[in-house]
């Protein structure tokens, strides 16, 4: 059983969109058991689509195709799927009703033009989009799944995870040769080769037997690595056992890094032991602008444990909104240790939570000083019992550093909250 | 003229690493007038690859070939290209002398595997590779360029810029019948379709001439659409003046929403804004949770006109932090025109900056109140003269709601600062 992602777009041929969408799908429909054996990228040109189309359904079961599903004239995509299938449009009604509610929310009259997103293949099957117009359409014809989906990633994703995966699930259930599990091990705040080598000799983790195959996939991504480990195994038992074992080894070498099982983040992994706890939060940003809280914010129920925080960005804030002794920081910088704590024990003291947590640091690319290199930054942390200070160096890239600071700083506070050392 | 961009490597088709070297390669082949017309995945697999190969050097001019050519077992590409062009392998002395000087310079002995990286299709141009052990592989055969380069970003945009590209141009200059120019306008604030109906009948501006072309493409992305416009023509006096005419009609008809004519960013365009007219600026959120704050902080330089901010995400926090009225959050509601006036009035007083903006709204998916949708946001403006707040209603999805409003919010500001109505 083998799929083929078809991407439709002058803007992803040109380069000016990078082609997430077929990562994204390869990575599904591999732990579907239905590998992505081809993906190819076509101009929104009526006849290499078409081409594209019928190579598609002549050598595989699974068609997946994105883009071109705009209501504006550049996108084809749809025309060329009522051609490849002689078949003729039908007007969706509930697809109508949802495009006109979208304008009806922004309160802005609906274009004419929007009325052709509820124009849909006759012999397809609708699949609901609510992060936009164009719907995903779903041919289940001769024994081949053929779909096709906006271009959108966001919108492609719900379409997938709501309306594509189960489908395919629910038609090949059983019905595949292999198994395939999967499992990540998320981590944050060490590299991939320094992981690697904790982990040592994976051979002993991907080993290649006759009738199974156990794989460890490194995925970094700015000082998070995710640990994907792949069984492909004749049953779910033996799959399982696999995956099993091979967490073990990994955990027991790397285990302080792990902060979830799973594809979660880590705000949203420290959000649910902060709700748990029944504890509160607040944070004081320098380098971080922002971010720390932003990140927080974006847990949905997180005013559960967040109720405000300040961004302290010049120096006079800090001694102002945070309470930070002005001659400490004359004497060591506001990027230091004392300011660090400081900052942390002022913001949790002002806001009345349970815990305080903040950063201070050169996001760069300006701003260095003796000692004091771009990426450096010191994250403090602070409750009724303990208050402290941990610096850590990330990159040269202003915006890879924010991101692993703000990261961090929730690190430090899972740690914290684990009594895993710092 | 047309190029095809091939990839191999498992890795890529399982969406374990996303393409980003297509998309590399499509960008300059279009700069460079020969654009991709097709870009394919395939895995490490001769029979795929050698199809590819054949697929390609029947339909292309150009052939580019990314991947497999690592010295371990799974990497085949080589090996496919040596019986794609029927001919031998050659040792390179100068590529096993580079390959040899990059073991000495980790003081490790080379495994002997490594020297394979020195074997060359017998007919193949050597193009360095600096970056790595692969060297890139070009064959000037029968018209057409044919050449393969390592899957490693790094390396493959080395082997392009010092080696492929030179080539390219060299054989191409002057032979490729058009010049092809473009240029995008980055809007915000309005929708694909709404745009598209505001710029009307773009057949007046995508209209194909017998020697030129002139396209307008709508690249939507949370409600910022890029509208790229591309001239292709015979040269480049004339495709400029398509693309002057062509701008000239967009910004007529949806002027306002453009604010800028390249990549930037809301806020690296507003901080420009800020910092050429001297003005500080501050902010309240509470829906997005720091994000603009955030933002803001993304630009080098932002501490010439951002100091702090407050991120006040509970009522009491609007209270004690802005000073909003408490009785007027009973009466109003926290999202409410009354409260966002209060809370940028209120930012801006206590931060003494000349800016203070705020956010108060629904970022979802919970939190929804009679005529209050998820999706709605109070975008609050305080300067010394005037004070306003506007609403505006986006999406069902928390984070492309939190995305949005803050941008919005940059957005309201640089259309204050040139006096564009709200």
């Amino acid at each position: 059983m083998k799929a083929v992602i078809i991407s439709i777009g002058d803007e992803v041929l040109i380069g000016q969109v990078t082609n997430t969408n077929a990562a994204f799908l390869g990575r599904e429909l591999f732990s579907l058991g239905i590998p992505a054996a081809r993906t190819v990228t076509v101009a929104d040109n009526e006849k290499d689509i078409l081409k594209e189309f019928r190579n598609a359904y002549r050598d595989f079961e699974v068609i997946l195709v994105t883009g071109g599903l705009g209501p504006t004239h550049d996108d084809i995509t749809k025309k060329c799927v009522v051609k490849f299938f002689k078949t003729e449009y039908r007007l969706d009604d509930k697809v109508l009703k949802h495009v006109k509610s979208i304008f009806a929310r922004r309160r802005v009259p609906m274009p004419l033009i929007n009325i052709s997103q509820a124009l849909v293949p006759d012999n397809s099957i609708v699949l609901e989009n609510i992060a936009g117009t164009a719907p995903g359409i779903l041919i289940d014809k001769g024994g081949k799944i053929f779909c096709v989906m906006p271009g959108v990633p966001g919108e492609m994703k719900y379409i997938s995870k709501n309306g594509l995966f189960p489908y395919l699930k629910k038609k090949y259930a059983g019905k595949l040769k292999n198994v395939i599990r999967q499992k990540t091990l998320h981590t944050i705040g060490i590299g991939e080769s320094l992981l690697a080598s904790r982990i040592g000799d994976i051979s002993k983790l991907v080993n290649k037997g006759k009738d199974y195959e156990l794989k460890l996939a490194f995925l970094p991504s700015n000082y998070e690595v995710r640990l994907r480990i792949t069984a492909i195994a004749k049953s779910p038992a033996k799959a399982a056992a696999l995956i099993n074992g091979a967490e073990k080894i990994i955990r027991k070498s790397a285990g302080k890094y792990i902060y979830g099982d799973d594809e979660r983040s880590i705000e949203a992994t420290l959000g649910t032991m902060l709700k748990k706890r029944r504890l509160t939060i607040s944070a004081a940003e320098s380098c971080t602008g922002g971010l720390i809280l932003s990140k927080l914010t974006d847990i949905p129920g997180s005013s559960d444990y967040l109720m405000d925080g300040i961004v302290s960005y010049a120096d006079k804030a800090k001694v102002r909104l945070l309470g930070v002794n002005p001659r400490d920081i004359k004497k060591y910088g506001a990027v230091s240790k004392t300011v660090a704590i400081q900052m942390a024990k002022g913001i949790r003291k002002r806001s009345g939570t349970n815990i305080g947590i903040s950063a201070t640091g050169i996001a760069g690319p300006g701003g260095a000083r003796k000692n004091k290199p771009v990426g450096l930054v010191w994250i403090g942390y602070s409750d009724k019992k303990v208050t402290f200070a941990k610096d850590f160096i990330f990159t040269k890239d202003r915006l890879r550093n924010k991101d692993a600071m703000a990261k961090m700083a929730l690190e430090v506070v899972r740690r914290q909250l684990l009594s895993i050392e710092q």
